[in-house]
């Protein structure tokens, strides 16, 4: 059997950059890597404390996946490791089947990183990528933002020194309102201070690096170390005036160590109770993932092939799952970093995944002090720029069903947690699109004295015989619409006693299903036994070749012409009388 | 306060047709009445055994709704009453509630034919009779089909004589032919002759007759009353042969009088377990008695108004949830016979249900004698005629998606029950929509030589420019499809380098939503940092209004072109080298 090297180069994409690597492009992957792995870091830790799961597990969940997407992935700069929403929607999903803390917890995220990499392979194998089509762009907004709400103030507490529960914004405020009585001064200043500092370098430290002579590219590795430099002096705060005592909470210990080997559960009950979770973060993180990376890539006019990158991603979260870590995807803002930085190729991600590993190795012993307030402040820094509530007022300027799906997302995602959220999201814009369908624009329409031009008759003054009607459908055809055409015709036909021949004007019909076909044959039958005749015009190729293969065309009492002025022309005789015929003179226009 | 008599009309047909009714119109209606009363006793009794209630309910489901539906609803021949599918839809809501026989049984399908009269009254006066729409053609044709057959099935239990379960297929030919040996000669005996005369009567009674040189009405007359002959038959000869001390199964003890006066039940856990099947039996319903009444509304050029028979069918359900009955719609071949009779107004439906309020004071006293493997009989031989499988072969010719669909429902609706098989081909109907719009015909276009026409260049010889791709979509822009279409335009782009310019023909695009626009927008940026210029032409005018409110065109890096020749002519200067201008001579074409 020959092997087919463009196919496998297609599987394994890094066959391809691999053969053509350079020290040039090492070198460049190289700093790219040290600033995303600076990052990353504290991002990591972060994410995990946002699961509800051990610290390390986010180191785990930053190493071998992203040798995983280095092999796999078609994007040059995709950063791949915990992300803020699908920490949260983790969270959600295994807070339903165990007790945060505990070891069934920490394994059900295991299982969940593993059910969720299965889907994203089985749906690049079969090339199911289109299934992510239908997580509208005004869902996915929508639900972005609300999320980056709900797990702002779910770290609330961790600022606050508190305890709070819940997945939905009242239970989590309801819950950190009755505790905040509870609170900590010193846990509170070390988490305001941070947050504050991490604001400050965000916006404020890398201009005033600049503006000290310092080169873009060294301010720019420093003003990303902001998050690191809070979390080593938070440690050392927390380790020289002994918070531990006074009622600080601190990550506390971390094994230190290579990722252990772990193995997803397979007990039916949890797979079964997992598996829609493992579904909609499968699909959220695919499309997060797969649009920062297109956007990336078509600044250097490179490729990316959505159907890889779901294999990409599922080989990362099988990784994930096998190294303990949890779900895992594309992040946004790593991405971007990691592109900024100049990383040329997946080896960067390989090399991120090699800086985080010598930091669970040697790092870890010093993570003990390090108060969670911190990490809580890293957190709300990061998703409040996820936070854009513009949405809400573009949609209400362009399309107000999109407004509705929009509102609809944050407020029950907000409301009713990340699943409900997304799931009725979905479910709404796909009733409003069929709702929208369902009700075409339809036009009766006359001919524009003196061209071939057919118009609204509402809107323009155009000829038209009292005894033939034409109709303009501006849409598919299709069940959900059938049957308004179907009353549309009979309303025009009952009110007026004198027609004769109604004309279906089609050239937005892009398609006729067999319902809408029923409708038609149901409407020819009908205007038959009201001696009325039934006539088709500019009907497009691939949907007459439908027709023809059930002879509707036969069974129809009128014509089909291919243009409305050959039926207008042949059933009203205007040729003659009104407008300028191809090769004949001009003549008066009876109105 | 002045009363709109045109809404009140509306509201109440009655009072239209009411105001012109004469003589003649009396004498049309009583004779069709008759018919159809003698039609209706032997189906009512029949179908509330197919229902699993006590034969009286179906006198009563005969009665009060409809002269309902005399003053609501809009149909002048639709014969209200009992129908098969609703039938057995009821016993499978009841039957997840109650067992059969019981008191809480008949109160179940009392409360699920008032829930269902409500929801069809709330549908019609918030004009929801769009919703009915979601219900496609194959659909319906396939579940028809699938409940005749599980009709049929579920009967031969009283042909045989045996006791058998089950809402599924294999449920009850699994327990049919389990208790297969317990059967009764005499009922089997019955059974088979009835059913075998009734077919008799179907085909060949009519012909006979008027060979005979019957008058056609008189024969009309004589042939309908063939299950009243069959009833009359089989009742005396249980009279006469003690067939009750043979094991023949009897109806029994019927209560005679008028209809009591009954109250739904208001418990929140029945309604709430009761509300999906009630909102089916509506949809089902209300789709398959519009269908019938649009069909015989228009051989007389008459006008059904749907929402008003929402109107109408609810309040007939209602009347039935308050005198004792269950869910009614309109029966198919009950309209047609009525029509053929030659009913006028809805007053025939009146006089019908006095007829069977005659039947139900004076008649049930002998009813106590009437073999059910009679009843059985005339049901399978009334369901016969819904299952049609050619829908199977038609669909299969016209389109696949819509195959899929009627084969889908009918496998699932015999597999497992009318409720899953229906609700299961909605959704896939709907998936199968978007996932073909989500996949839209999109062609790359060249100009024809010669003419200002551009067509697709796989097919054509046209005329192109390397630095320029035009691309035509051939449907509307919206979340299921926005991402095919980048991905679509990324793919071309990349494959070729010269390109500089890229058109996007969009006289097929009838809406773009929010998710399209962003799509637009990302490719425009997207191509923009690839150097490539992003045009439109031929974009509709709602469309155009749509993109103007958000400023899009502003924001695009090239133009919108009112035709595509326009286009070519301003960015291939095509003009003046290969095509005939308006008002310029031709000249020669550089291919």
């Amino acid at each position: 059997m020959r092997i087919n090297s463009e196919k496998l180069r297609g599987y394994f994409p890094i066959l391809d950059w691999g053969s053509r690597y350079n020290r040039d492009r090492l070198s460049n992957d190289l700093v790219a890597a040290l600033i995303v792995t600076i990052m990353l870091i504290p991002q990591s830790l972060a994410y995990a404390l946002l699961a509800g799961l051990p610290a390390e597990m986010g180191l785990y969940a930053s190493i071998a996946p992203l040798l995983a997407y280095a092999v796999f992935g078609t994007s040059r700069v995709l950063a791949v490791g915990p992300v803020a929403v699908v920490s949260l929607m983790t969270a959600a999903a295994v807070g339903n089947l165990a007790l945060q803390g505990t070891a069934e917890y920490a394994a059900a995220a295991i299982t969940l990183a593993f059910i969720s990499g299965l889907i994203l392979l089985v749906m690049g194998l079969f090339r199911l990528g289109f299934l992510a089509n239908f997580l509208s762009h005004p869902v996915i907004a929508g639900f972005i933002t609300a999320s980056g709400i709900l797990i702002a103030t779910s770290q609330l507490k961790h600022i606050f020194g508190v305890q709070a529960q819940g997945h939905t914004l009242p239970q989590i405020l309801g819950s950190l309102l009755s505790n905040l009585g509870d609170f900590n001064w010193i846990t509170l200043m070390v988490g305001v201070s941070t947050t504050a500092f991490l604001f400050w370098v965000r916006k404020g430290l890398k201009p005033l690096l600049l503006a000290t002579g310092l080169g873009p590219r060294m301010a720019e590795i420093l003003a990303k170390a902001g998050p690191v430099a809070a979390v080593a002096l938070t440690t050392i705060a927390a380790w020289t005036f002994g918070f531990e005592a006074r009622g600080v909470a601190l990550v506390g210990e971390v094994p230190s160590g290579l990722p252990p080997l772990t193995l997803p559960g397979f007990s039916p009950q949890v797979w079964s109770s997992l598996f829609g979770s493992a579904l909609l973060i499968s699909v959220i993180g695919f499309v997060e993932s797969v649009s920062v990376a297109q956007t990336l890539a078509a600044k250097k006019r490179q490729r990316i092939v959505p159907n890889q990158e779901l294999i990409g991603l599922g080989a990362s979260n099988v990784a994930s799952a096998i190294s303990g870590g949890f779900p895992v995807t594309g992040g946004f803002s790593r991405s971007v970093v990691n592109f900024d930085a100049g990383a040329e190729t997946p080896a960067a991600g390989a090399f991120t995944a090699v800086g985080i590993m010598l930091a669970a190795v040697f790092l870890t012993p010093l993570l003990f002090f390090l108060p969670k307030a911190t990490l809580a402040a890293t957190i709300i820094v990061a998703v409040l720029s996820l936070v854009d509530l513009s949405i809400l007022r573009t949609t209400w300027t362009y399309a107000r069903s999109d407004f509705a799906a929009v509102s609809a997302t944050v407020v029950l995602t907000l409301g009713f947690g990340v699943e409900v959220g997304v799931s009725s999201g979905v479910l709404l814009s796909i009733l409003l699109h069929l709702y929208k369908t369902s009700r075409p624009h339809v036009a009766e329409v006359g001919l524009v004295p003196g061209t071939e031009h057919f118009r609204n008759i509402d809107r323009h003054d155009v000829l038209t015989r009292d005894h033939l009607v034409t109709i303009r459908v501006d849409e598919s055809l299709y069940f959900a619409n059938a049957r308004f055409l179907e009353d549309l015709i009979y309303d025009r036909v009952t009110k007026d006693c004198p027609v004769t021949d109604v004309v279906l004007m089609c050239p937005a019909v892009n398609d006729i299903d067999a319902s809408a076909l029923e409708s038609l044959e149901a409407i020819n039958h009908r205007l038959q036994d009201m001696g009325i005749r039934l006539h088709l015009s500019e009907v497009k190729g691939p949907v007459m070749d439908k027709l023809q293969r059930v002879d509707f065309v036969g069974d129809l009492s009128g014509q089909v012409f291919l243009s409305q002025y050959e039926a207008m022309r042949a059933l009203a005789d205007v040729g003659d009388q009104t407008v300028k015929l191809p090769g004949a003179s001009q003549v008066k226009t009876q109105a």
